[in-house]
């Protein structure tokens, strides 16, 4: 291993993390390449145990009034830096879980602060519109060259949303409307009375007797619309009213998936199978499917792009909407922007949700149809938030100018092939290995999960699950080669230290 | 009426809005009293008709990518200033909509600007965190300094979010769990297996079988959750499933309230009666009600203390929360911080949500027991946002300092005052004039409404409405009785006008 990457332990020189520093670390500074890595250590930085003294204290006190059960540690942003997540304790991270799949382009962003600083962000901030009733003069500008320069092939509209839940519920909203009026027979057919008085009363007809078809360990979000689409594990679910939707199983792929080629291809069909049953016979009939591309927090399970082919096929020969969540797959972590355009779809998805790493959220569309009949049927008081979407904009521009799209396909594919080797070398501990071609997008099973992801930071890195035993992998689109020879060799550590 | 409140006209000099303009209107410039007000004209500007060509020009641009057809008119907020928003034309309207009531201290306020250009508010917009994961080691302090340090009396928790719909969600999650967890004999026991299993189906036992009580009327957002509370309008649920939650009549009072004390106070009784048969016999139980302390989307209807008192009584009785939404009311504009502030309860409510004037948002508790007994129950990627909750520590410094709550009381006060005279003046004009002593949130009834809220541009007012005929006064915080002069002109102008 490289003197550069190896982990500096406590009385390092590398206190500070001014970019200058990189200086004292000849190997490491040449080889950074762009400013977004400029104040990264060559290493993790390990002053103290895991959490440090001022990380317990500070903790005790949030703990007063804010649940911090579920915290992973406590972080010091204004350290943090590119791949690194820093402690108030001054220990640094190597990061690949990037605030769950969230953070585009690394900490402290050169880019994304010259934008953050700008007169237009100051004045998105504390002048927020009422995107509906007041937007802004330059909105329309502020849409095309950022979040609609990137909408997915054949969608050319977006409804702008806070968060990942609220797009999925906006797009499930918009779904319900489409279907309604269709089946009313167009746009122009008015409401009768009935539906409008009983939609007062939370009955039929006015409250559609429809659903939204999700999938087994899938996730959408934990509102109570989107809560219902979501499978991924009972502690989401349990104690929350729900809509009687219905659930087809997600192909169960099994690894490698050259050796299985035959059980998977049936495991597909199956799954389609099932979709179409549950289209044509389910007692409240589903209007739309949301499915994510690789469903992220139910595990990180993929499915070709053989099944989603024919799931778009199976949706549109319904009359159904096929709705595609690319709220952790999106901006460009499976090496391309949008996970779905691996699928080479001859019609595009009926609707896009994203958020995440776009730091804003919303739902592309293409088909006017989906703009609901009338005014105010979509609609609430912020409907997003320009500042994030001028955000957003800073995003695109950075990884266009870095290609880190293409970047984070190459890496992907150094890091899946390291992975493989490791995956040999130790027999059971990088186990279902997935995401090949998919970037940086991978996964493996641990037995040892949990244990797994706390002994991590023992070892400098920061790393999350999914699912009932997966390690999953989200660098952020700046995590280079020598990010992953750090990560792999922090692998390699844990994996080996069960013994010990 | 003072020279300075006519409304400039085309080819006025005041096409600058730089604050040194306002050293041409010396009647106005000594009275303009803080910084915040420093940008503005001693009245409205209009140099075009509404909407002008530059606004008709982008909106036509925003159509082809954005659903336009709630738009009330297109805003420019760098020239927006106080208590004015402006348009591309160079229009200078009174604003006493501020964005459905969510601008706190005015347009470009410099205390906001300050803290929007922040070192702090940098980081936190380019360092977005999962809060429930990875809070910063300032997040307690942040927490403490701002929205804590105006929790309601007796709430001393936060759980925080995006928007009012999501705070309002995310209480009734609480509640939810809160209600199951004493069922199932404390925070102790263990979910079962068949409660476990059925969630993942979303049915009973898992996903529970009780509701949320809201009343006719009300409004609480427009997701799933949040929507089956909300019984506004049939366009704002029309088509979209809904939970089968009971609704109970909100009070319908009679104006002015001293002259029909009898029929009132029946009236709420027999609310409160309702609410009662229902906590006891709905079919689906109510874990909660949900109530706004002035109904404001449904029309600004009022109720009086005594019914609220009533309201705590009754659901302390029953064993069921009792959840303030502040939303709309919240943050001063009553002339109280909080509205329900007004009602001198004895025990507090269990949750209060808020957002808008707040530009950020969740739910304040005080129960411990409203922590779910297990982390990630509550729980979602980025659970709010810091650089908005910086910004609020930002609002409540600026009210605090500029005692903009008393003022607000004060100023709603004259407001009220001159408003009874119009009403005397034009009888049928100003119907039920409501919100006396509730600050500047009033509202009356207009037959002619729709038009009397597009007529009010022409006069340099803008004005929204709620319900179905109510003209709803939403002045910022910085209203003050100037400001409350031109309105009064200009509303007398809108009335008068109709025979014209």
């Amino acid at each position: 291993m490289p003197a550069a990457s190896a982990v500096l332990r406590r009385g390092s020189a590398l206190r500070s993390l001014a970019p200058a520093v990189s200086r004292h670390l000849p190997r490491t500074a040449a080889r950074l390449s762009s400013s977004y890595h400029a104040g990264e250590p060559g290493a993790p930085v390990l002053k103290t145990d895991f959490p440090g003294p001022k990380a317990k204290e500070e903790l005790a006190r949030l703990h007063n009034v804010f649940d911090t059960r579920s915290t992973n540690m406590l972080a010091d942003y204004t350290k943090s830096t590119g791949n690194y997540i820093a402690d108030p304790d001054g220990n640094l991270y190597l990061d690949v879980y990037a605030q769950i799949a969230s953070i585009p382009v690394g900490y402290n962003n050169p880019t994304l602060r010259k934008a953050a600083e700008s007169p237009e962000m100051v004045s998105a901030l504390i002048n927020r519109p009422a995107l509906g009733n007041f937007p802004s003069h330059d909105w329309a500008e502020i849409l095309e060259t950022g979040i609609l320069k990137v909408a997915p092939k054949g969608l050319n509209q977006v409804f702008t949303a806070m968060a990942g839940s609220d797009a999925n519920e906006t797009a499930y909203k918009a779904a319900f409307m489409w279907r309604r009026q269709k089946e009313r027979g167009g746009p122009a057919v008015e409401f009768t009375e009935a539906e409008l008085e009983s939609s007062m009363n939370n009955q039929a007809p006015g409250a559609s007797q429809l659903s939204i078809l999700s999938f087994k360990t899938g996730f959408h979000g934990r509102l109570f619309g989107s809560l219902s689409t979501t499978r991924s594990k009972p502690i989401h679910k349990i104690d929350i009213p729900a809509f009687d939707w219905p659930q087809a199983t997600f192909p169960l792929l099994k690894y490698p998936l050259e050796e299985h080629a035959e059980e998977n291809a049936k495991a597909e069909a199956d799954a389609l199978a099932e979709v179409e049953d549950l289209i044509k016979n389910y007692h409240i009939p589903p209007c739309a499917v949301v499915v994510e591309p690789i469903q992220s927090e139910g595990g990180d399970n993929h499915a070709s792009p053989e099944f989603f082919r024919g799931l778009r096929a199976l949706t549109k020969k319904h009359g159904v909407l096929l709705i595609v969540d690319e709220v952790q797959t999106g901006v460009g972590a499976t090496g391309k922007f949008w996970a779905h355009d691996h699928w080479n779809l001859q019609d595009p998805p009926d609707i896009v949700t994203f958020s995440k790493k776009a730091q804003t959220a919303g739902y592309y569309f293409g088909d006017p149809a989906l703009r609901p009949n009338k005014p105010y049927r979509q609609f609430n008081t912020w409907m997003g938030d320009p500042a994030r979407a001028i955000l957003f904009r800073a995003i695109i521009q950075e990884i266009e100018q870095n290609n880190l799209v293409e970047k984070t396909a190459k890496v992907g594919d150094y890091l899946f092939g390291k992975l493989e080797a490791l995956a040999a070398k130790y027999p059971g501990q990088f186990e279902n290995l997935r995401g090949k071609g998919q970037g940086t997008f991978i996964a493996f099973d641990n037995p040892h999960r949990d244990q797994f992801l706390l002994k991590a930071k023992k070892f400098g890195i920061n790393i999350g699950g999914s699912g009932a035993s997966a390690v999953r992998l989200r660098p952020m689109l700046i995590f280079e080669e020598r990010h992953a020879d750090l990560l792999l060799e922090g692998l390699e550590k844990i994996v080996t230290s069960w013994e010990k």
